[in-house]
């Protein structure tokens, strides 16, 4: 017995479900969860279905499916779980530690192939967890140049997801429609308050109770990229922006790894410019 | 159209929601929203279905889906969702407030019919907001006494749930049996901490840095009964007895009312000591 | 014995506290809680003290201190704690029924003098809850007439502090300098995010999956004042407008009446666009 | 111009702040920032004061500050903040990890001496990040030899804080005593509830929705030291035993190295059963 995780986005009509559900059923498969939701809005239908059964030829079952949903369907059979990932960095450590450290002790649900840095700080540590370090500067350089040496590194991999842990370069539009979906990025602040550069400095100057941090799909459009995951945490007015950004620390790990997590197990649509996440 | 809520638990078996969901088809119904749990442990299968149609007859539903599910298979097709309700007080304003002020504005998705109190100190607070208040005192009386007049107050309504909004009498097990599953307590703790009497005396003696509140189901065990919904607050050296008490208030209300939020939308399945809840 | 509470700010300078306790012991006055704060980068110093002592002449120990203080110190010693407020609304109950019914048990720190309505809707709860409400529409008038009329009213109270609880019209520049400072709102969006009309919309649109209020002194710039205190909820693709507007109300209320208690006990000095608040 | 932290606790009585306050000035001391607690309950008077100025001779200051305080009174002067601590473990990971990154990036507020297993499953990870494991294996032995043997490690080293970072092993009461006040330990429950063994088990079968954790120092009653820090989590029907327990970590990391931080700092005062924290 197997387990598959069946992925169906389309347009939304009567009978969905059922005509899904028999399907599987045809092919004697079990469903042991299955969550669904209709976007009213824009009359479409996701589902998301975990199943046990034997399946040596998904493509029939993938085809079957297809027959039996609208024209615009979208199905994804998803038999493994373990995704590949690069993860981008700055100089900051501490998104990148929590998800070496899980990837060390076989936690994170993915396999981290290497990192790339725009500085040296975090190659020590990388290389002690045994991850392959590559140092790709973006000094004297233009965009097209530097992004251009990450590609070449990237090819080497066979690839699901990039992260960006705190990587403070902003890509460019074509960068990010070549990996278009798979670019995850952590922004230090809670989306739309304090777009841009250096949120928490704002956030002081504001004088705000509550700082936060935001997990997103990266867009062409900068901090405008669909949102996975949002957290905040009060601060109060004994917090200058180095304490800002110490709290902060805490919570954007907190938020990069749980978008992970959801990513990484196949809970996640993306429609339009939002999410829809089955938990 | 009307809108139909099914609610079905049985046995697990493989093909049920396929089942299920052919036999909504074959009665065109629509399904808006469906959830699902398969508990492991006890091989027992739980589903909430929303759906819309036409259902003048929901007898022949029931019949239907029951013809295609296991044998101990219960089925509840609910078509209105305005539950009736009592409230039992003693002294503490801040749940009940809550509950009548909802109930005024329309907001609380039951109707209460009648607040019944061991004291007198909430009748003008009941009376203002239109309901009727009825004092049963447990003074110079034993518990059958007292609770044979809390039940003919009772009986003169046709009531789905009562609640026990700060209700500092213990129930007999005698009385819990009458309204099987249909009594909520609010305790003013997090369960199982500091079970009894004078949880925040407890609380502040073991100087616990978070204080709590339980909403459960009231079974003839104390404060045993599965447990809704629970929240906690953080509290620090500051707060003595009183403050505790003051801070606890805001949660006890807060996981009250989400408690009843849930119940009167029918997402809330009792499965031996625990609940099963679809949000 | 009586209980003196002693707000001080000034600009910082060395031996501050020392001068301020030895006022205090010279005047046989005992500490039984002192805060502070250090504004490093504005060099200025903020004290709260709460004392217990013999002090029928407050005048002469304000003097006292202001003769130990910076030329620039502003001395506030408040011996009575009941604030006199009135309650600005528009159609939305929550937050002045959190209020109201505070204000009739008691707890609330504060006595409501008065509700103004620009229309009918909360009249009948409010005189329910004994509180005169004033109807004072905005409709047909500009808004000097609109302000003059409320200005009226309100200077038949002696009044604290003005709290707008959902109160959905702006304030001229005018309006709020006669209040300088005494003039609370809550706001329905984690500020700075959602400034503005209508911050549910922009939310759902946005595709957040926090949502949020915001307590805030007013000033003449709409959205701008202040913050006292801000909380945040999740919400996730369930939610359409009318969901986060229901959840956020629970938000909303929670935040004011937080934001009113530390209000109502002199725990909260401005200073420039910000709060110090010593909870 | 150097930082000092002075922590003084002592029987309640008029005038301590001003006594204090008037020691410091007159050693031309300037206050940054002083917090103090009153527990009326049992007279005791508790203050941490942070004061920057010249002072090469703190004992002439402890002596003068003990002159000018009642006959009991502690007081501790702390010129320097960089703690030493040895880590106890067993076999996971996930507390250590915390630890161990942050002592490696510098940010932890203490340096790691050595880290101590009874199994040899996280030494490789130790010594990757610089560290020196010693495995003490608790098998055929008696807990005093285990103890004896643990305890000749930490004497190598100059100690501050012994951390159980889920070390499995309950310590003797000898054990216990011979590092009184210095052992902090983080509890997979929020105490007082899911004391002992097994404590995810017991919320699994109890069917709780929040579990959570508790750091607190270690006395010779299992569990029941005085609490520093304590956080919950919300769980629901979705978590097995093993969803929780995984859950869990994410909360005891969080609740531990929050704690890790208030006692580095020098925040943390033991009263009794209780804690008294100056955030």
């Amino acid at each position: 017995m197997n387990e598959l995780t069946i992925l169906i986005s389309c347009p939304d009509q009567v009978g969905l479900v059922t005509n899904i559900t028999c399907v599987l059923a045809s092919h004697q498969l079990n469903i042991i969860a299955m969550r669904e939701f209709v976007d009213e809005a824009n009359k479409a239908f996701f589902t998301r279905i975990a199943c046990t059964g034997e399946f040596e030829e998904t493509d029939k079952l993938k085809q079957k499916l297809l027959e039996n949903l609208p024209n615009a369907a979208v199905v994804n059979l998803i038999t493994q779980k373990e995704k590949q990932v690069a993860v981008l960095v700055t100089k900051e450590y501490h998104c990148l530690a929590e998800i070496l450290i899980k990837n060390q002790f076989k936690t994170l649900g993915a396999n981290v192939q290497c990192v790339i840095g725009n500085y040296e700080e975090l190659r020590n540590f990388t290389e002690k967890m045994g991850i392959p370090y590559f140092h790709v500067s973006h000094l004297e350089k233009d965009k097209p140049q530097f992004e251009a040496e990450i590609k070449e590194i990237l090819n080497q991999f066979e690839l699901d997801y990039l992260v960006l842990a705190k990587f403070m370069r902003i890509l460019s539009a074509d960068f990010v429609e070549s990996y278009s979906g798979k670019i995850i990025n952590i922004h230090h602040s809670f989306l739309p308050a304090f777009i841009g550069a250096n949120p928490y400095k704002q956030a002081f100057e504001r004088g705000v109770k509550i700082i936060g941090a935001t997990a997103h799909f990266v867009t062409d459009n900068l901090d405008e990229g669909p949102i996975i995951t949002q957290h905040t945490a009060h601060v109060d007015h004994n917090f200058g922006v180095k304490e800002m950004v110490r709290a902060g620390k805490e919570v954007e790990k907190a938020v990069l790894l749980e978008a992970l997590e959801l990513l990484f197990e196949d809970r996640i649509f993306v429609s339009g410019n939002k999410t829809i996440i089955f938990k």
